[in-house]
């Protein structure tokens, strides 16, 4: 069965790793590209979704997204992980000029939504803002879309920490009053979060094979993820790249790689713990609480690491 | 090797397990009880342990402690738990009246301390308001007590939850900027966390068993115990007991059954995860945060149940 997705993205090093990944897969059907502020400011992950369109012949058009959180002002770029350019600072040679379609991100989720109604999937792997702003503009979104899955938060499930601080996850601490809009509306929602993604790594040896094995989207996503990994490297003792985006769209594809919890989620919108993601697992019992009476989404708690890895590679082999 | 110790208390049916626990000890030197609300008011609390002391003959002085948090107003008592005498509502037969020392009981905690500079363990298993207002008074008690050892905070390093939020135990949410003062203050301090406490439970054969070997506390333990574990098994599905406040008095005894986690800890004093504790691990790295420069502490993460079960069985064998 193929799937058609909306992929609302923030190139982003991972970000470019998952698009590629959604390209060559035979049960995804890319319908559009939005994009949004977060690893790297509009104008830039905006221009690399257009870089990566023209260098690997994508089809489906491609949706400017706004340019900031819906309250807050925007958190500097995270160059330290993506490098100045978004992509590891790996030259972008031959881009030719180019515009993103006239409408912004929000209104052709809406409008796509409309056109397929019960058939879209909404990928959505950067800060929720864009959700966000299509839920305000047209409510009914939430019963068009087929379902939501994000890459974002960190739940505490297994003990992993957040990644930009001890309890927030970025793409949700970049904005967290549109990520508690999109946790908390009617529509079927899963996270695929840090406690799993951080459990998904691609060695330097695995990429070296996907470069031997998936042609020059191999050659590319090899190159990039150099200083990723670096960083992770540095940071955390990882070796290699941690998939995150990727295993967003691998949900898509086979959601029994993955378990989950069931329950509502709140994002914290103050203080020490800004943008962490808590969920009321279905069936525990509190006294009355800010989780009561909100739908039940999903929160993905175990990976297979394996499996999700072997996915990647099949679907990417040239 | 025996521990002198304060036990800061709010008794509470799983107190007054730990309390007895203490005086059966042969490692543990109790030299005060201090009192605090919590499971109950503050006069219901201190008359629970100068019932316990007379009962069981314990020779401690009973310090009463604070009736109310530093900042906020109180909660209700939680009497779905511990019902409305705070002793699962047994009949307390034949005290005789009685006071506790005039001493408040954060000047107890200071004095007692002096009085055994770097000798004296305070283990604290109600909120915390008797220890901030000790730091408060003299802020020098956090180098003249040897050890803090806490039962309080829900870490999520387990997947487990809360136990009055889906992010918050009881005694910190009680007076959550009380303990954000705890565990910044330059003390060594173990919080043993409802990560670990939800994971030992005395079953009720485990209590008809102590009732046969433990004389009149074994009756009276089991006795009290019977609501409480109504209560959880009808919220949590758990039979039995959680061994929550007796972990603490055990953590001292022999902390080889924990592994612990160090860090820097802050508490949520807001929103809606008010109460959480959070943890940034020693070692990770993130930019600026509220966890920088602050004193490490340990935190529970596992536990030996059966190992915890034995010795609380082996020390209350009459």
């Amino acid at each position: 069965m193929t799937h058609k997705i909306i992929f609302d993205t923030d190139p982003g090093i991972d970000d470019a790793m998952a698009l590629l990944f959604i390209e060559a897969s035979p049960d995804l059907d890319l319908l559009a590209i939005t994009t949004i502020y977060g690893n790297a400011d509009i104008e830039t992950t905006t221009r690399n979704a257009l870089y990566l369109k023209q260098r690997f012949g994508l089809t489906a058009p491609i949706y400017k997204g706004t340019e900031k959180p819906l309250t807050r002002p925007r958190n500097p770029s995270p160059t330290f992980v993506h490098g100045e350019n978004g992509l590891g600072d790996v030259e972008l040679t031959g881009l030719v000029p180019a515009q993103p379609e006239a409408k912004p991100a929000h209104q052709a989720i809406i409008d796509i939504a409309r056109q397929y109604p019960g058939e879209v999937t909404l990928v959505a792997v950067g800060p929720l803002t864009n959700l966000a702003l299509a839920l305000q503009a047209d409510p009914e979104v939430t019963r068009l879309l087929k379902a939501v899955v994000i890459m974002g938060g960190a739940f505490g499930l297994a003990g992993k920490p957040g990644n930009v601080t001890p309890v927030a996850e970025a793409n949700i601490w970049n904005d967290p009053e549109a990520a508690d809009q999109v946790f908390t509306a009617p529509w079927p929602l899963t996270a695929v979060s840090l406690d799993v993604t951080t459990q998904v790594v691609m060695s330097p040896t695995y990429m070296d094979a996907l470069e031997a094995s998936a042609g020059p989207a191999g050659q590319f996503l090899n190159a990039i993820s150099k200083p990723y990994a670096a960083f992770y490297g540095e940071r955390d003792g990882v070796v290699g790249c941690c998939v995150h985006d990727a295993a967003a769209a691998a949900y898509v594809i086979d959601p029994s790689l993955f378990s989950v919890r069931r329950g509502s989620v709140r994002v914290v919108t103050e203080g020490i713990a800004l943008g962490q993601t808590c969920q009321k697992a279905e069936g525990e019992l509190f006294g009355p609480s800010a989780w009561d009476d909100l739908p039940i989404q999903a929160v993905t708690v175990a990976v297979d690491e394996a499996g999700l890895l072997k996915l990647y590679a099949e679907t990417m082999r040239a």
